[in-house]
């Protein structure tokens, strides 16, 4: 057993870039989406960069892609014990010197970072508004990471536009049923989103999430629609040949 | 020759439903906007309803859906040339008691139609913006109808929130590259983008079109992002069925 281990944790392997992410099913553990935008997200190479994921959870979207850099990426996650897992994490993946993790509200980061100072920010925002008729999941932890309570698009976009320097870039994963409030929100704070990238279950389904590129300062004109990405091949529930190489490698 | 036919004009046919459509490629000529907005366009089907297409050129759209409805559809073309080809295709349809046209700039829509009297409006607007350095086409029919010389998105927005009954609904085609500025412009005058179908030419190039539904005064969550559509068979030059489908029929 791992010593960095806690009880009903364990350690599950990204294959295709050989990080180790400890994951408790009871808190919190990454899927696809966290997967799509680090392989979504561009960093700049060079030493002296800083990008930022913010709503970092267990810290997986930072560590997937810290092969990307050899800058530094920090990590922001409000609540403890996700934070803590991220911690042990970046040890168990020898990253301690490239990967940072900030355990704070991530509307308190001016106490960490200067404005327009970050090349790049990832964010997997929480999909649900917090209504109070939202199914919420009775599960805190999950509540939190899933729905608009600690944090909202608001919070996100207006940290966001201050953090970046300008035309700086913004990676998002998110869920296409509140892709106009999305929008409206980056505008709001003056990201132009420029990119999107739908991906669909299979051929003949709705979308079900989207990668979403925006620019700080930017324009509005010139959105780029990537080609779609299918999770599974045809009517089998194999995963397709892009989803396969992201997951274990080529 | 067909008496209805001028110099230089042609007749082209949807054979899927089986509607003629004078053309003169030196003025303007549909193209597979206008099949794919037909197609995509839900109209009640009641005697009673009235539908509305914007912008419609030679008039193939309102012509191309008139099988979908036993109501009015009025379309709206403020480029003589182009209403009296329309007008002379409508006869040529036999569809004189079905389909009107209004030979007039959309911003008089007030002059002919009641304020929220209207079940559904479509539109195929101008695509570029009307700007100095903008690659203008030296023919004015086709400027006109590709630019944003005589109308705008924000026009076209305004009189449609007007036009339309509480909930009724907008169909739209449009280019990617302007998505946000289309949403955003929806916004302003209540109407909330609903559904988004984009068209990729291939599984592995970007999107060229998008086909687009609003609702006016409805709530901005809840979009939904329908299955992609592609022009062409994978790596051929030939046309997918659902292409094929909607431009031969079954």
């Amino acid at each position: 057993m791992n010593e960095l281990l806690h009880d009903n944790e364990r350690i599950d392997q990204l294959y295709s870039n050989d990080i180790k992410i400890i994951q408790n099913p009871n808190v919190f553990s990454f899927s696809l989406d966290a997967v799509l935008l680090a392989n979504f997200a561009k960093l700049p190479f060079k030493q002296q960069s800083k990008a930022v994921d913010l709503c970092s959870g267990n810290g997986a979207v930072g560590m997937f892609m810290s092969h990307k850099t050899k800058g530094e990426i920090i990590e922001v996650e409000l609540q403890d014990k996700l934070a803590d897992m991220a911690k042990r994490s970046i040890i168990l993946n020898g990253l301690q010197k490239h990967v940072k993790i900030i355990n704070d509200d991530l509307s308190n980061f001016k106490k960490y970072l200067n404005k327009d100072s970050i090349d790049v920010i990832t964010c997997n925002p929480p999909y649900f508004p917090n209504l109070e008729t939202s199914k919420k999941n009775p599960n805190k932890y999950l509540a939190v990471a899933r729905h608009e309570i600690t944090t909202n698009l608001g919070e996100i976009m207006s940290a966001s536009s201050e953090l970046l320097k300008t035309h700086a870039k913004i990676f998002l994963v998110y869920r296409p049923d509140r892709l106009t409030e999305l929008m409206e929100s980056m505008l709001k704070y003056g990201i132009a989103p420029k990119k999107l990238q739908f991906i669909y279950p299979r051929k003949n389904k709705d979308s079900n999430m989207v990668l979403v590129e925006g620019i700080n300062r930017g324009k509005k004109s010139g959105m780029k629609i990537l080609p779609p990405i299918f999770t599974y091949k045809d009517d089998t529930n194999d995963y397709s040949d892009f989803i396969r190489e992201i997951l274990y490698g080529k």
